[in-house]
């Protein structure tokens, strides 16, 4: 694995900082996972992407279910730390960087964790399966012309389905759907600490880069699937995103609910 | 200060999380601040203020130059540790949590800190005298009936040059407008680690709720200064949360540019 870090950095996107950040990890199923750093020219830096929140959220997409080890190519920042005290794996995965091996409780002593906020066992921690039981509120035909297919849309929604919001309960998902038909879906996952949170246009773009594309100038539609009413919103996020990324994009946000049998 | 904790946190606003915290700092210059949560309904979770950050934010406006200790009710999330990585006194400032005193270099082991991304020496740290020499690129004439006073332009040019921003080298400042003619500034505050940055919208609510007031909805105007073709802006994030929290609010930007003697 460390072998594999400094080849994993070369594929960062760090304009602002020109510090390109790697990671790899390995996965409790055998694979091995990469995450690299994204960051995004005018935007705020709250946008920003690090390479270990890369790695845990390509993992999630995969369905791995947890994370034996973590390896840097830099010590991983505290917002990184507090992000993966969430994972399923916190107390056992390894983190290795500097040419050391820690666990997340060496390393951010005394934390603050998911259970803080909630009660152990009432909810799946990240990387465990989740089941949110959204579906959309309206049925949805796409426009003639529209780059929103019924695949983005069911990319949308499975993402949300698959989505992290123990905090927040407000499971959302998105779709970006490129100029030559295809579709990345994210969902969001959150932190205990709030902030720390990935929001879905950030898993998004993670998946998008994790398949190797490279121009975000390629996204020609986003579709974005959230709670109606929800304590949270990521439409207006999402929307300066794109206006920065992907300027001509399509926008478009449906209305999830509760399944009716949960109700 | 442990005494003082307990009632700052009843000063907290966590509607989402219903977790307050309050945190007491002592200034090297004896003088003592407060610091609570900020969250905001509908708003993405990056939008929250946690106490640590409310308080040195609180302590820069005031001028203090060094924190000697940080008390708080609840362990410091892994993004705080980070943001308090930026401090002048961050070897030194003792931080005291469930009854035990660490110092940063305890709780968040091997960090990512400010000399990985700039060299040393090179740029004043955080509660360090900041001088950025910027200033308005235009004059500005207040139209007439608008909440934007000259006064408010003024702070948010003063919370510019006062602000924190090593990183992007994008100096900025925000000042809010209550409809009884108060004004807020707040510069921004950044992180080495990008994402625990406080933008000048979360510095200026900061400002509002430190000077005891309790409603957002009275604010009547925000003007953010900022440079002109920066490489980070503010202006559609300050839009969004004042969309949610003071949505009849009037919103100016205003360019900054470098000072012609600097040029
Ligand atoms: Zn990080
Ligand atoms: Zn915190």
């Amino acid at each position: 694995m460390q072998l594999l870090v400094a080849p994993a950095a070369l594929l960062a996107r760090p304009p602002t900082s020109a510090f390109p950040v790697g990671a790899i990890g390995l996965g409790m199923s055998g694979r091995v996972y990469v995450g690299v750093n994204l960051e995004f020219p005018n935007l705020p830096l709250q946008h920003s992407v690090h390479a270990e929140q890369f790695l845990v959220s390509n993992a999630a997409a995969c369905g791995e279910r947890g994370l034996t080890r973590i390896t840097v190519n830099a010590a991983p920042c505290g917002h990184c730390r507090q992000f993966l005290a969430e994972l399923v794996t916190a107390e056992s995965t390894e983190i290795v960087y500097k040419g050391k091996c820690y666990h997340l409780d060496d390393i951010l002593v005394d934390k603050f964790c998911p259970s803080d906020l909630i009660e152990p066992g009432t909810a799946p921690l990240l990387l465990e399966q989740q089941h949110n039981a959204v579906c959309l509120a309206k049925h949805f035909s796409p426009s003639p012309g529209s780059s929103i297919s019924q695949e983005a849309v069911a990319a949308a929604v499975n993402a949300a389905v698959n989505s992290y919001a123990p905090y927040s309960r407000c499971p959302a998902g998105l779709a970006l759907v490129t100029n030559s038909g295809r579709v990345y879906g994210g969902g969001v996952i959150e932190s205990c600490a709030y902030n720390p949170t990935l929001n879905p246009m950030q898993s998004a773009y993670i998946a998008f880069a994790a398949a190797g594309e490279a121009d975000f100038a390629q996204v020609c539609g986003a579709i974005l699937v959230e709670l109606r009413g929800a304590a949270v919103s990521h439409e207006a996020s999402m929307r300066t995103a794109l206006r920065c990324i992907a300027p001509g994009a399509e926008v478009v946000t449906l209305p999830l609910q509760l399944k009716p049998q949960q109700q």
